[in-house]
């Protein structure tokens, strides 16, 4: 292992240019206009797996954007780690929050990261992270430790809810298979306060149309006597959540699992400071489902956002239009065992229920996934265990994470295996807002820690 | 006054196409790119009142766009007509909604047009009522017959509530001395119904932003915890009306005038039906206070309209994002006696009040007007009444309007003259809306009945 750590001691800086080369590509996959910069960023990974000591890579097309698939395989009989990861990026958009370019990586100090830290889209999710497995894996291979196979699927459409995906794992089942998932895709809790993610929560993804008028009209002819539907949309969305933020659509909550007190008790012995908090946020009070703390409620909760919300005049000064149409992306947060297509069912039902007759809703189903829960008394979660405590000192904590990362249920649908969800982000990196960062001390101790994965679980199995 | 309509049958081509000159130049008042738009829409007008017979005419400069004056005095001791009107107009935007360009007039038929109507942003608000005095005022100097004194004063801020015009009123009284004050900036019920308009309401418009977090964040990792601005300002707006969509900020209805019985049915005597009222917007039902009838509604009673909202992410595909701020454009319609910066204070208290602490409020007033009430059994108005029933051969119905001229009531306060509101526009028309349009019927009717104000009114003072 010390020639490994001498030798990622001695690449550094070449490591790191590298990654800004993957993160100047703008591959978004939301936006229908990336088509050429998705296939630019998958072949990028490719040949980067290829240089890393790959005995093969691949870029496979499918129906959405391409999934890239790379392998050494040291011996048949020797367990086998596929490392998922994904190579599109959120939108940037608002552009004009961000302090520098999105898609122009540069390294700048912060208060979180006195060492640097890397600013440009996807810096951190997930190409930074995903990065750091392809180093790590080329350190094993030039000093000649690799104890296990190795495989890599590396995607392009996690931040759209992998829609093609499920249909590669299932049309490669023979090529994919492994004995253990690993995932850097998560955070943290703090650069000295190592944790692993055990818990994921889903995601049901819907957008409202609601429509007055077959016009825009003048609000002074018409205000008052015809139906506005930002009014009505507003008080539609009002009624999702009761006055103690508890999720109204009826059958919501049927299919959670309520956790144990116990349970609750050690969700809560995290290290976590509400002061600190607000103070990092800037708000004056926190707000969430009653009876809850904070972590319990991003953690084993579910919760509905608005995500976005547009209708009528928005540009500057001022317009009396009484709009035709108004609109929302709300997106639903789920715990286990809620499922996102029977989420997204009762909420339209129950929308369309609440709507008066003075307008029509439309509601259409984006994206979802299942939420994820993955045990910790096994030889690959304790495997991570070891590889973070030699790293840092300290034993990780086992964490549930607000996020979703909808693939890693399927994963066990179809592959029949678990994944470990080692991730070395923060959660203050802006991960999908502007200047999203990844700290320089975050992404050379996953590039150091990895190894020490692989060399736990190998003795481990 | 059979020659002045000869020479206005033998001249509707060339007035058609002046007034689409005027139409092409894109003179958007709340646009702060349209600044030398606003001067040379001003100064066609200036040259087209020269044009057609007054004695001067002046781009009068003020703290924001430009007021046209101009006048043709025949004898200081007969009586003045001073004509309203503005050469703005009102955003041209959503533009994909448009079926011809909104700054290239073109004429096409319609069901309630057979004749033809200008498809054209200010076709009808109001560069095409403006233009039909102008056009009537050169008639009757052609023909040797003006009997009164006229005054022309058309302003460029009337769409974002006339913030200059009260000042250069307060600033040019003697030249602007009148005995009423005409106005064509409004509808009748139908092109076989004439109507006058005999009162306006109010207008009371602020913009609100809802603060949360000090930047977007991840609906995954902190959604059920953090306070989302867009539900935050969907439960506040939700709060604006309660079930009987009666305005609940406190206050709010304390200056209201209520009609009494024999006013309410007076307003609904005039001609209206619901069935067709619904079909020509294509909605299953009406939406407004509790006990009152549409044209109530719109006529005697104030509303609260959300005219545009915007927050998060509104592109295509998804994103999940937490946002940090939430906007909403809202205004109320007032009637007599409601005072606008006295409704936006009660707005601005209330909405603080219902606020929770974990987001930051802001709202801005950005313009308003006061409500206007006319009276009818003046010489002004049957003159009026007298030159539509001579045109349209039925005697016009007194109305309430929905919408807001708010300087009407500066007028009267500044000018101690009342306004006549004689306008021939269709509320069909579109007029803040794509497809602005302005019947050819009603652009010649205008230009036919205007002369015979000016005799009825010279007869009866």
């Amino acid at each position: 292992m010390k020639n490994i750590q001498k030798y990622l001691e001695d690449n550094k800086d070449r490591f790191l240019n590298e990654l800004f080369e993957w993160l100047r590509i703008p591959s978004v996959s939301s936006n229908p206009d990336s088509k050429d910069d998705m296939y630019k960023a998958a072949n990028w990974a490719k040949d980067a797996l290829l240089k890393a000591g790959a005995d093969r890579a691949t870029v496979y097309e499918t129906e959405g954007h391409p999934v890239v698939y790379g392998e050494k395989i040291v011996d048949p009989n020797k367990p086998t780690v596929l490392v998922y990861g994904h190579y599109d990026v959120q939108p940037a958009d608002p552009l004009d929050l961000w302090d520098s370019e999105p898609f122009e990586p540069v390294v700048r100090k912060t208060d979180l990261h006195p060492d640097g830290a890397i600013f440009g889209r996807g810096s951190c999710d997930d190409k930074g992270q995903a990065f750091m497995h392809f180093k790590a894996f080329e350190a094993m291979v030039a000093n000649g430790f690799l104890p296990v196979n190795i495989k890599f699927m590396i995607e392009g459409e996690e931040e759209i809810g992998s829609p093609s995906l499920g249909k590669f794992c299932e049309d490669n089942k023979a090529m994919l298979a492994n004995d253990v998932i690993l995932v850097s895709d998560t955070s943290v809790i703090a650069n000295d306060v190592p944790s692993i993610t055990t818990g994921l929560r889903g995601l049901s993804y819907v957008e409202v149309e609601v429509v007055g008028a077959n016009r825009d009209l003048h609000s002074g002819t018409y205000g008052g006597a015809v139906a506005n539907p930002i009014n009505i949309l507003s008080e539609m969305i009002s009624k999702l959540m009761d006055e103690n933020r508890h999720i109204t659509i009826p059958g919501f909550y049927e299919d959670v699992v309520e956790a144990t007190a116990e349970e609750r008790v050690l969700i809560n012995e995290a290290p976590f400071n509400l002061d600190d908090y607000k103070k990092e946020l800037d708000i004056d009070d926190v707000c969430g489902e009653k009876g809850y703390t904070t972590d319990e409620r991003t953690g084993i909760r579910p919760s509905c956002d608005v995500n976005g919300i547009w209708g009528g005049f928005t540009g500057k000064g001022t317009k009396t239009v009484l709009p035709s149409k108004a609109y929302a992306k709300i997106s639903m947060r789920l715990v286990a065992n809620q499922k996102p297509k029977k989420i997204a069912k009762l909420f339209e039902e129950y929308f369309k229920s609440i709507a008066p007759d003075c307008v029509r809703i439309k509601v259409d189903y984006l994206h979802g996934g299942l939420p994820v829960m993955t045990p910790i008394d096994t030889p690959e979660y304790r495997a991570a265990e070891n590889a973070m405590e030699t790293t840092y000192g300290k034993k990780p904590i086992p964490t549930m994470e607000g996020g979703s990362i909808p693939i890693i249920a399927l994963f066990e649908q179809i592959l029949g295996s678990k994944s470990v969800l080692m991730g070395f982000g923060l959660n203050s990196d802006a991960i999908h807002s502007p200047n999203e960062h990844y700290g320089l001390f975050n992404f050379y101790k996953g590039i150091e820690t990895i190894p020490y994965y692989f060399k736990y679980y190998s003795e481990m199995k």
